[in-house]
């Protein structure tokens, strides 16, 4: 059987949260992955703004902005409008409908000790103040992976449990209306590792201010490889300098080409004779050669505004098709009354 | 000011959880105000399907059922499609979308908090199992009422926590998005209070048993007014009897429309000498030629059941116009994207 034969029928659900501009992180983490899974499988691509809103109410012009930025990030780094589906979330109407219904099958409790929602509200600093809709936000995402009957969804080890939350809502809602309705959703788990931010802190992240966006200028290329946390001990070009831990050759491995070029300059720079200044220079040349195309396309793409919107309004147009018929499947599976069509039964296949 | 001036652009919200066929006390309580309402206000009537879905996840059938039942008995008591809008809540996907915008906007220690909502979980015995849609109904009604600029809202005592909850979410709307947007809406507290059961229980309910529905046969209303409750004491026609308690005179005062012959029953039932039966007999009359019309037009409207969803249809897609363009000045006060016409600002008035 072949990879294409294998994959066929596959469907993926990925998205982001449009609170900034995508950076290096995801290019190595989400984005160059998504560029090769488009030619293989169907893929649909969230911009989830309604999700990014449940910890930024009060800053939803943040949202709007940003969702322009990545979906010019996502052209730009090769995200094919004809081969991958993307979607603004908040235009899905069907979605906050696939939600409302699923919130009656997930208890408080279980919600409540959802591992991701807990550390996520513990980083947040939300406390007696918890929006109700950031506490129910898994039941939101497990309706979008649902709604658009994905196979696979891409995530972190960290975002496990809302797969897990997914599957669970998929089970109980095929249990208590007795229709197999939904099939059980696997995670890809990315065997890359996530990209540290350019200060050594384990997570790329704009708050932290140790990201590198994918429409950085060459001077902040070169900024932010100069100020690159490297080996501390490493301080006359002949000691012998560490690996691990060391951002530059992280960022070698994750963008340098030349895998066999990479290895030796980590054998000299263990051995000692191999100072910082000459791999960050190499560093910085294979950083602007993979940014620079980048931003160009960047920058045409962000010329003609109405043909990102008119990409997004494509996009969404043909996953409404997709998830207004889970919604009338589910409705006919609860029985609900349809004005439209009068009211069905599910067929049990 | 004339009445009709004075009431002038108020609109009105109101509906039933279609858990069951309405009863005599939907008619005294809410049925009969709003014929009259109908005349003088612009009137919406929910069918809250997705409402009574938050505690009935597991019995869907029941729910649409129902919705038949409700507009059947809307129809049979003389609401008159014409001067008030029928309209299906799960037709209506606005309600989702807002819903799902205003939760951020609660915290979910206020919805822990609302008075309505710990008292039903403890009637219903949820506790660890509370479902997460029925924590956060307050939030969905809210939505309700605020999709469709409502002004008042009839409700019972015990509801007005949910005018509240309402009323905050009005207000944080338009404080967060700098917004004139939303209105508070007032309350409407029935004068007449509560239809006891036919037990003496004060809330007539069809898990209680003790309801006379507004399609009871002859023989259900004979049978139920001889069982009504009394005047325990009032062993003897000659004996004097009670008042107060005593259903049957509280169900007179309901129905009879002579107020002068109910008064005279009362003075002769506390002196002594007139019987229950005698005053059962009485009350029997008028609750049959109160009922016979309601029955004859149910079994009417019944038998065209194409036009009770016509009836629900159009009432439905009136309903939409209003709550589409509140959706989508909710969305411009957010500026959040719009794909169908171009993000707009919302025009502040």
């Amino acid at each position: 059987m072949t990879y294409q034969e294998a994959v066929s029928g596959q469907t993926i659900l990925t998205g982001d949260r449009p609170t900034g501009a995508l950076h290096l992180g995801h290019l190595v983490g989400s984005l160059r992955s998504r560029v090769k899974l488009q030619e293989t499988h169907k893929q649909y691509i969230l911009v989830a703004d309604v999700q990014a809103l449940t910890d930024n109410a009060t800053d939803p012009q943040k949202i709007s902005r940003n969702v322009r930025e990545v979906v010019i990030d996502y052209l730009a780094v090769g995200i094919d409008p004809s081969k991958s589906t993307v979607v603004l979330q908040s235009a899905v109407p069907e979605l906050a409908e696939l939600t409302q219904y699923f919130l009656n099958l997930v208890s408080v409790t279980r919600l409540s000790r959802n591992p991701t929602v807990k550390m996520e509200i513990q980083q947040k600093g939300f406390n007696r103040s918890l929006p109700a809709g950031f506490l129910t936000y898994p039941v939101s995402q497990a309706a979008d992976i649902l709604a658009f009957k994905a196979t696979h969804v891409p995530v972190g080890n960290d975002q496990l449990p809302m797969i897990e939350q997914t599957n669970e809502i998929a089970r109980r809602f095929n249990q208590i209306y007795d229709v197999p309705l939904f099939t059980e959703v696997e995670a890809i788990v990315p065997r890359v590792g996530r990209l540290p931010g350019i200060d050594g802190q384990s997570k790329m992240s704009k708050s932290l201010n140790n990201s590198l966006h994918l429409s950085a200028s060459a001077n902040d290329i070169r900024a932010a490889v100069y100020a690159m946390y490297t080996d501390p001990q490493h301080i006359r070009v002949s000691d012998p300098g560490q690996i691990e831990g060391n951002v530059v050759f992280t960022y070698l491995d994750a963008f340098h080409p030349d895998d066999t070029l990479v290895e030796d300059l980590k054998v000299r720079y263990q051995r000692g004779g191999l100072g910082d200044m000459e791999v960050k220079r190499i560093l910085e040349e294979v950083l602007q050669e993979t940014l620079a195309p980048i931003r160009a396309r960047r920058a045409e793409i962000a010329s003609q505004p109405d043909s990102v919107m008119d990409i997004l309004r494509r996009g969404t147009a043909v996953a409404r098709k997709l998830t207004a018929s889970t919604l009338d499947d589910v409705k006919a599976a609860m029985g609900l009354i349809d004005l439209k069509n009068g009211t069905k039964q599910w067929s049990k296949r």
